[in-house]
């Protein structure tokens, strides 16, 4: 009984640390979607979850350290809500392609990682640098834009898109209206409305005789369509 | 003749002070466009430029101010490349809004503001934010984008674009293709043909009968058009 009541406190113990390390991970998370990385400070972390600094160092043992931890959970966030529900079995080619944009959208309207860092701005900051969280943001754009060329491949093989498209041509322009949807919607709080309407076009343009082109005129008739077309 | 000589070392003193204060932002602002304003301490200025801190301290008092000076800086930069040539009188309608896209890819190309942090990763990061900095950097963006509409209804007036074009759905698709540009050379150092081809594109799209289809072909038969149309 002693040896269990010791492995139960050791498991508390265990849970609690294991508990703080992810409040930690998620305050500092927060702030740096809304203002950067480089606003995290062990101060304010420490003021803000009401620990003390000795007691964040044992969980991180550096602010490098905790940056990548809080790089790393924002791109499972990013994943877990972009790429996976596009990558669900059922959807393939151009419907994979617009699940794509229209998760990435709705990523940015949810503030899921509120602000523009995550992973916008972490993006074009970090870019030309050689740290280990440079690296890995730049991990997180090429598997991105990596899944937009894959998906309009598989639209060519599946005829929804004409033969001759260009992915790497397709998957620029469409990510290029996402970042513009999202510096537009951080400009003066449009919404998605204009950047639907262009990502459809641009299917639209590409798209074979198989897909009826009226499908394409609004959002609710391309839903319509994804949703019936099967039945 | 002593007089002149005060006046003269007063003179020579208040060059060089203007001098040293001109090469702390210029300093600055290399460190802040490859790295972010974050990336700034005094502690590092003061070792690249082989001065005191003390010595910086007497030409900005608080790093605020300094990042601020650099904001402005760099503002001027952006404006006097991008905006500045597009204003000339001898341009308007779609060769100003051309000009305004293919300034603002020139301006990446030749790394003026090298690395991805001015005015992009800036934007994106400080847009939430409410210091003077990210005021001054939601201006740049606002005064960018109304030039982009301005531009695409000077371009209407003139009959070059199709009366119903829609300026504000306009900007936003040419602003998306430019920052995806950015994004892209970034990425994978790819050249800016992708985003000329889109423009192009987008422009053949909207363009009346004024002007013929086929100068929309390549970047070489549309600056060809544009040098030669008053001839």
């Amino acid at each position: 009984m002693s040896k269990k009541g010791r492995h139960g406190t050791r498991a508390g113990g265990f849970t609690r640390g294991k508990k703080t390390r992810e409040a930690i991970i998620d305050c500092a998370m927060h702030i740096a979607a809304s203002e950067s990385l480089g606003a995290i400070s062990i101060g304010r972390l420490a003021k803000e979850l009401k620990i003390t600094k000795s007691g964040l160092f044992i969980h991180f043992g550096s602010k490098e350290k905790l940056e990548e931890a809080v790089v790393t959970r924002a791109s499972e966030i990013f994943f877990g809500h972009v790429l996976g529900p596009a990558e669900d079995e059922v959807k393939a080619g151009m419907e994979r392609l617009w699940a794509l944009c229209d998760s990435w959208l709705q990523f940015v309207e949810d503030r899921v990682l509120p602000g523009g860092y995550f992973f916008t701005g972490a993006f074009f900051i970090s870019a030309e640098q050689h740290s280990f969280i440079a690296q890995r943001i730049r991990e997180v754009a090429h598997e991105w834009v990596n899944a937009l060329r894959k998906a309009v491949d598989e639209g060519r093989h599946r005829l929804e898109l004409q033969i001759d498209v260009n992915a790497r041509r397709t998957a620029f322009e469409l990510n290029s209206l996402l970042l513009g949807a999202q510096w537009s919607r951080l400009l003066d709080h449009s919404d998605h409305s204009k950047a639907h309407l262009a990502i459809l076009a641009k299917l639209k343009s590409l798209a074979t005789e198989k897909i009826p082109s009226d499908v394409f005129d609004s959002v609710t008739a391309w839903r319509h369509y994804l949703d019936n077309r099967d039945s």
